[in-house]
């Protein structure tokens, strides 16, 4: 680091990882909201230039004239290499943007530290980072069912649909089990779900947090295939304990 | 149920689930606040009679003049028959409450339907139940840390401190662990988180949302032991993968 960059980066404001919950604007925070009109910059995942960002329309209604609006191209990819290169560009441009010591509000869809890209921008950020949580999509699946996502001592378990491993694990130990990305699961968990009588205790929410939200009660092989990028799976446990 | 009471049944008005939150007033949402100003009663759960309910100090702020409170006693206790008294007597109070239309709004912290009371008080309402999400203590407690709770295919399990199997099955498969009511971990559970090397990987996170929220790194089995109720704890998987 050259010493004009070090004074760059001491001068930089602060960046907020600002959770704005599941897509619906009733569900963001006063904190949120505080922080979104505090900022100079308000930064926000697209996945491609030009796109359109649910986590910028979930809180359009809080940004003033003076607000800067900042896309980060965050690519739906698994090449480490060009998820490298995009958070790395995405971090020049949030310190570029927090120079002269502006405030930074980098938005969310859900909570900024759970399965979700702002983890990486932050690890990486040279300066302050303070985050404000957010309601997490699985809580809204569940107000979306109207039945609690666990109660008592029934054990919760989150896996994406690329860990065969975690999901074997979680269809052995009778918990609530919620998949995401349940687009990625491979045909031998396809398998073991089927196995499992999965299907007949799944549920698939899509669109949550829209008024499109929309919920798929027992899925197949087929359906789940058929699932777009950002649903949310949900199988209950085989016994419900005190639910 | 006789025609006296179907009638009171029929003119029932909605029973919100209402999530505050961590306890941090700035973490309500904006329609936790609405529906808490446009409903008749404000029911909210107390350890005891006459005791303080973090719940409602949450919200306080947003309480007017004619908004009617309603503390349902809910006792800290496994004893089935005093829960299911505390129940039906929470659900015949929110009844009255809720009589010739009147709406009402039920507090709970973090999210009604993630190892909420509220669920079983909703199981029982014979009306409309709706739920307003809210904000995870577990999101909470991964912002005081500064670290995402889950990123990548990282799995996240949740278990309560009573489910022994649950937790033997988290730490054998490497995911992002977090117990709630840690003072109940058996000395079976200890010895097993010791053998697991796990409290060189542990957190855990007090009084969240509250100006004494603190977070203790690296319990042991005496720390773990001294722990309030409410208490998260946390164990960070061995491998931490892309996180």
């Amino acid at each position: 680091m050259n010493g004009e960059q070090m004074a760059a980066t001491e001068n930089l404001g602060v960046l907020y990882g600002v959770g704005v919950g599941p897509g619906d604007p009733g569900l963001v925070t006063l904190r949120a909201v505080d922080v979104i009109r505090r900022s100079t910059t308000v930064a926000y995942p697209v996945q491609r230039e030009g796109a359109a960002s649910r986590a910028l329309e979930t809180v359009r209604q809080h940004l003033d004239a003076s607000s800067r609006l900042l896309p980060l191209v965050m690519p739906m990819t698994r090449d480490k290499e060009r998820l490298g290169a995009a958070h790395a560009a995405a971090v020049q441009a949030l310190v570029e943007a927090a120079s002269d010591g502006n405030d930074v509000a980098c938005l969310a869809l859900g909570d900024p530290l759970f399965y979700s890209t702002f983890g990486y921008l932050a690890e990486r950020f040279p300066g302050r980072v303070e985050v404000v949580s957010g309601v997490s999509a699985m809580s809204a699946m569940a107000a979306a069912v109207g039945r609690p996502l666990a109660a008592g001592d029934m054990p919760t378990v989150v896996v994406t649909g690329f860990d065969h491993e975690a999901l074997e694990a979680a269809l052995g130990m009778n918990a609530s089990i919620v998949i995401i990305k349940p687009r990625s699961l491979s045909a031998q968990s396809l398998d073991l779900m089927e196995k499992a009588g999965a299907w007949d205790r799944s549920r698939a929410a899509l669109e949550l947090g829209s008024p499109e939200e929309r919920i798929i009660q027992r899925l197949d092989r087929r359906s789940i295939g058929d699932l777009p990028y950002f649903s949310v799976v949900w199988i209950n446990p085989t016994r419900t304990g005190d639910i």
